[in-house]
């Protein structure tokens, strides 16, 4: 005969289940229900697993990068990637352009309540897929969730930390006039394909994200580039013109680019033709900008070119001391005009 | 004669000065003016100033502490306190409770566009003072800004890293049973003061969230304890009742608390019975609870008396084996029941 069971103490209706609830981020029973069923399953490892307060680290070197973003972006999936491997990507991103080997991850949730309970699962999937494929760890978590209508979807914020190796010394300071400027592939893919995936425009399949982790690459960049490498960047909000005025302005020196050499897909230059966008200033979310001494740049952008997520490596300039501050651009005609710093973006919530 | 000058190439409408916009969030010039006059001048130190996407550091140890908390109280003042000083405080408890000397905090602001500049400087003030008082810098961070009506007011993550001495030995997984269970003062503190303030209750002045920085009283606890103390923990979100739980699941030991024993202010006690609400669910923001070894409770509970952010400590209770994963609670009568787990909490977005 069948065994009739008692209803569990604290029966949940079953769109309790399904949705996340106040209750999911108030500490209690249930946020330790959908930390036990939906964050640590996708993120396991000893560190998280121990569920104190804090995770216990045996860091390999005491030279150590720290970085934290929030992740806002708006649709949370788009074509080439979602929220939840933004917020992996960008933060491995910013600890290896700073010559960091990334190794561990925080992550905290700001959830809005009615968020479903299965896209919360797909976000947390994506990021674990992203973090597997890099060996970073994610470490120590939070979820907080706050009434219908007071946030989006969900926030992520990732923090990370990474050891640098002694002989590495990146940073503006070491730029000296006459470096040559590469960027490691097309520009303005992240930023056209949100924006053409939040319009519904027709041809969005061809606009792809470029979400990518940037750690293997930079790794490469600062071993074929030993001692030549003065700095790197992730030209994300703001674009490539945002990462170069950056870099101009706390200098004090020019960054000369030429508009030709500038790679941008077909696709992403009829799109910002459409929409008078200028690629410059649009977002990428796996791309590098490398400052390095002009001798050794000519094997760097080879090697580059041989990595899969540097095949479209290009040298598109050089550091000059000419305009102190500005950012020159040399058009088709040979002409060169200062770039216009522009106040906000052409479009929020990209990231 | 006065000289005529040109408008700056993007003059701002005088609110745009005064509001965030979302233009603040975009990574353009409005969020590099946002930084260099809003952000950076209140968290002054030299790793922030060099505007590196991540922080560089020395730590003091390879050993290491890693914990992450985003905030989303509201109302974002409240008597005690205010989400910037929460933002910090909450943090550096997590890393203390742990074991770890706090060093250093990310911060990322999420953002509601429409919010004003004035009330960020005011809780990134906050935030810097609570630093000064503790000494942790906040070394990196990141501003992000959603459209009206997508967040509410202003959401602060903060990450952080503090490193642990090589002796020291804490974790649930050092509890013994008859260890001594001490809260180191009054509870429910913060939830009923934001409650009170939330709700605009008459009596609200006589109630003060115990929002404060528990690192001094942590490393207090360590050296009077040395390889006596267990295990830390602040019980905030779901109070004491919620740490207790997690502690007596995680260790498959029960929890044994002396109703009579647990220090309530007066005036919580009183807004608790009105309400119908029990101090043990209640979040607290500046209590600790700490698990010890019995030779050692009497002293350690003198010297936390000693403390000003200890003087209201008792002895609560003890740790035993009688119902493993169950928390017990003796009430007046000297009559044991079992304190039931509520699914949520009673209070949301009290952190």
């Amino acid at each position: 005969m069948k065994q009739t069971s008692w209803p569990s103490a604290c029966p949940l209706p079953d769109q309790e289940r399904s949705l996340i609830t106040l209750g999911h981020g108030a500490g209690g029973q249930l946020s330790r229900d959908l930390l036990d069923e939906v964050i640590l399953p996708a993120f396991q490892n000893p560190i998280l697993e121990k569920k104190e307060d804090q995770a216990q680290l045996m860091l390999p070197s005491t030279r150590c990068a720290f970085t934290t973003d929030s992740y806002v972006v708006h649709p949370i999936e788009f074509p080439g990637g979602d929220i939840g491997k933004l917020a992996v990507c960008g933060t491995i991103n910013d600890l290896a352009v700073g010559g960091a080997r990334p190794y561990y991850l925080s992550t905290s949730f700001i959830v809005e309540e009615g968020f479903s309970v299965s896209s919360l699962q797909k976000v947390v999937t994506s990021m674990a897929n992203t973090c597997h494929d890099t060996g970073v760890q994610i470490v120590c978590g939070d979820t907080k969730v706050v009434e219908k209508g007071k946030a989006d979807q969900i926030f992520i914020n990732t923090s990370g930390i990474g050891c640098i190796h002694d002989e590495i010394k990146l940073g503006i300071d070491q730029l000296i006039a006459g470096d040559h400027i590469i960027v490691s592939g097309t520009l303005a893919d992240h930023g056209t394909a949100i924006l053409a995936c939040r319009s519904g425009f027709e041809f969005s399949g061809a606009l792809l994200s470029d979400c990518a982790p940037l750690d293997s690459l930079c790794q490469l960049i600062l071993e074929e580039g030993k001692g030549k490498v003065r700095c790197m960047r992730d030209p994300t909000r703001g674009g490539l013109s945002s990462s170069l005025f950056e870099i101009a302005a706390d200098s004090r020196l020019s960054m000369e680019i030429s508009e030709q050499a500038i790679p941008v897909r077909r696709e992403v230059r009829s799109f910002c033709e459409l929409l008078g966008l200028d690629p410059l200033y649009i977002a990428n979310e796996g791309k590098l900008v490398v400052f390095c001494a002009p001798e050794a740049s000519a094997n760097l952008l080879k090697k580059m070119q041989d990595h899969p997520l540097g095949k479209n490596s290009q040298l598109i300039g050089k550091v000059s001391s000419m305009a102190p501050g500005k950012v020159l651009v040399e058009g088709l005609t040979g002409v060169k005009r200062l770039l216009p710093q522009i106040a906000g973006e052409q479009l929020p919530r990209i990231c």
